[in-house]
C-alpha cells in the first residue's frame, strides 16, 4: 500500500509520500534533482533508520541528543557544523529522520543554512507523521517556551514509512494517537464521519504496529486521513495569518501550558493534547459552544484510549503557576490568548477576552461544577 | 524632498521611504496598524537616533554591541530576549535601527521570533542603505564565515533618514560608496548612463553630508538610484534562485574572501568590494567577457574614490589561505564557485568551472601580467 499527497504551502509543493518501507537515499535524491550533497540528522533511536537509508552511499550522519530537552541552539549549531564540514552549499539537502523534535530542527536548520538549503524529512513517528512532519512549522525551544524560536519552511518531500514505527513504543503511540483523534474532531469534510467511526470501533489497546494486517491497515487509515485533513487546513492558511490553521491548535493553548508548567519533556505533546482537548470541551460547554453530546463523545473516545482527561492534571501543583505559562503563549494578538474549542460540527476559535481567567482557573483546577 | 518605492519581493510589499527625517515611533506606527508592541534595536552608535524615535513614548530599546564581530547568535539571542521581556507577540514589531550589521540581526531576529514577527527598518548608513536594508536578505555571522545563517525576510518598511548620515564616519561613507558604484556598473535600464556620468562627475572627496546642498542633493540621487536598481533586480529574483539577484554579487565572491581571510570586521564590506571588483575586471578581461574600456572605467572611477585596487591586498599574507576562504562561499551550487563580472553594458554570471586556479592564484596575487 501506499498512499501520495501533493499539497501547496504558500507556493511550495510538498510532496508526501505514505509507504510501508523506508525510503533509501537514491529514492530520495530521485526525487530531489539538482541537490549537489546530504546531509542525514537524526538522533539515537533513530539511527539505524538513517543508516539504512545511507546504505553504502557517502553521506555524512549528525546524530543529536534525544528528547524535547535537546531541542536547543545547541543543537541546531551541531546541524549546521555538521552541514558545512560536509561541505554542503545552499543546493544541499538536510535530511532529517525522526520524530518531531528532529523534523522541526532539521527544517529550522535548513531554512537559515546559507538562508536556505534543501530538504527532505523521513518521519518515523506517530506524532511526527500526523503533526510535525506536514505543514512547514519548524523550530526549537528557548527560555523555556516551546518552539519560541522558528519559521515556516515546508519540506518539498516527506516520507512516512510506516516500517519506521514497529520499534515505536507505547508513550509514543499514545502521544501519535491523540493528535490523530483531535484532527478527526476538526474534520468538517464528507470524510468526517468515516473517520470518527474508525476511531471510536478502534480496538484502544491497538498500540503497536506488529498487530494483524486488518488492525495495521487501520492505523494507516488514520494517518492518511490526518494528512489530507491537515494538508487541507495548511493549504488554506499556510502562515497562519488567516482563520483556519488556528484551529488546529484544538486543546494546545491548555497543552502547551501544561507542557511548560510540568517542565518541558516531562508530559508527552500528545498525552498534553488530550488532556487540553478535555479542558477545551468543557470550555465550549460553558460558552455555549459544544454542544454536551459532542462534548461528551470526544471525552469518553479520550477516555477510552486511557489518556488522562481530570482537571487539575497530576502534575500541576500550582495552578497559578500554570495561569502564567498560559500567559506566555505565542498565539496571543494583542497581549490577548486564544482558544480553539469543538463546535457542532469542527471547531471554532474564542477570544481570550471572551473568558475570565475565573473560569480558566476552574477549568484548570477541576473545580468547575 | 522624499522619495518613495514600493518594491513587491516574493508577494511581500516592501515600502522604502527616503527622506531628510528621522521618523517618530507614530509615523512607523501608523504605517503598520495592527501591531501590538514594538521594541527598537541598536547599537551605540544608533542609540540616539533610537531615542529620538521612541521620543516620550514607551517603547524598550535593544542597544547590542556595535561592529561585525558582534554578529553572532548571542546577540540575536538578546534581541529575543528583550522581545520576549517586552511581551511582544507574534504581532509584535521589531524596529532595527543602524547599518547593515543591525538591520541585518533586526530582521534575522524578526524572522524567527514566533515564526515571524513585524519588522520595520530606519537604515542609518549610507551602506545599510544601498546595500543590506532592501531586498530581504537578514543573517549573522558563524564559524567564521559572513552571514553563514540567515533567512529571506523582506521588511514591509524601511525609512532612510538622510540625516543620520550626517555624523557618519568617512570610513563608512567609503564603504557606502563602493556598493553604490557597484550598483552602477549594473545599471542596463535607461537610468545607466546618467547614473554612470553622475559618479564621474562627483567631487571624490565629498565624503560628508554637511556639504553644499548640491553636493547633498547628489548623495540623495545615488541612494535612490541604488534602491530602484537593487528593488528591481530583487524583485525579479527576490529569492536568489534565479539569474537575477546573483548579479547584485560583482566583486562579492573576491570581497568576501578578503573579509573572511583578514579576520571578518578589519577591512569594510564596501572596501572588500571595490578591490572584489578590480578583480572581477582583471578576471572579465582574461576571459574576454569585460571589454578593456569598461574595465577601465571602473578601476579608474574606483582609483579616484581612493579605493585599494591593488593586488595582493595588503591584508593577504598568504594567498593559499585566501583561495581556501574562496572555497567556502556559500553561493557555491554542485561544488562550484560563481563569479560575476562587468560585461559590455551590465554585467554576468561565470561558472568557477571556466575559471582555473591557477587564474585566480595569478589576479589574488597580483602577477597576471
Amino acid at each position: 500500500m501506499k498512499w501520495e499527497y501533493t499539497f501547496s504551502f504558500g507556493g511550495v509543493l510538498s510532496r508526501v509520500c505514505i509507504q510501508n518501507d523506508i525510503p533509501s537515499l537514491d529514492d530520495i535524491v530521485d526525487s530531489n534533482r539538482g541537490f549537489s550533497k546530504a546531509l542525514l540528522i537524526c538522533d539515537a533511536h533513530t539511527l539505524p533508520i538513517a543508516q539504512q537509508i545511507r546504505g553504502s552511499q557517502e553521506a555524512p550522519i549528525c546524530e543529536l541528543p534525544p528528547g524535547e530537552t535537546a531541542k536547543t541552539w545547541a543543537s541546531i549549531e551541531t546541524i549546521l557544523e555538521a552541514a558545512k564540514d560536509a561541505g554542503l552549499g545552499r543546493d544541499g539537502l538536510f535530511i532529517g529522520v525522526g520524530g518531531g523534535v528532529i523534523s522541526d530542527m532539521a527544517a529550522f536548520g535548513a531554512s537559515i543554512y546559507m538562508r536556505g538549503a534543501g530538504l527532505c524529512i523521513v518521519s518515523t513517528s506517530l506524532l511526527g507523521m500526523v503533526d510535525a512532519a506536514v505543514g512547514g512549522k519548524t523550530g526549537f525551544d528557548l527560555f523555556g517556551m516551546k518552539n519560541f524560536v522558528g519559521t515556516f519552511y515546508p519540506a518539498p518531500l516527506i516520507y512516512m514509512p510506516i516500517a519506521s514505527l514497529s520499534t515505536l513504543p507505547q508513550k509514543e503511540w499514545k502521544s501519535g494517537m491523540a493528535e490523530i483523534i483531535k484532527t478527526a474532531v476538526l474534520d468538517t469534510a464528507d470524510t468526517g464521519e468515516t473517520f470518527w467511526s474508525l476511531l471510536v470501533n478502534m480496538d484502544p489497546s491497538l498500540f503497536a504496529i506488529d498487530a494483524t494486517e486488518e488492525k495495521r491497515a487501520e492505523i494507516l487509515e488514520c494517518i492518511a486521513y490526518s494528512v489530507q485533513i491537515k494538508g487541507r487546513i495548511v493549504e488554506a492558511d499556510p502562515k497562519e495569518t488567516g482563520k483556519d490553521r488556528v484551529l488546529l491548535n484544538l486543546g494546545h493553548t491548555f497543552a502547551h501550558a501544561l507542557e511548560s508548567s510540568a517542565g518541558l519533556g516531562r508530559v508527552s505533546h500528545g498525552e498534553a493534547v488530550a488532556w487540553g482537548m478535555v479542558r477545551a470541551c468543557e470550555l465550549g460547554l460553558a460558552l455555549g459552544l459544544t454542544p454536551q453530546a459532542r462534548g461528551e463523545a470526544i471525552v469518553n473516545l479520550l477516555r477510552s484510549f486511557g489518556y488522562e482527561t481530570a482537571a487539575p492534571h497530576p502534575l500541576i501543583s500550582d495552578v497559578s503557576a500554570f495561569m502564567q505559562a498560559l500567559q506566555g503563549d505565542k498565539k496571543k494578538k494583542a497581549g490577548n490568548l486564544s482558544f480553539v474549542v469543538p463546535s457542532q460540527t469542527g471547531s471554532v476559535m474564542v477570544s481570550g477576552e471572551q473568558v475570565s481567567s475565573l473560569l480558566l482557573t476552574r477549568i484548570i483546577g477541576g473545580t468547575l461544577s
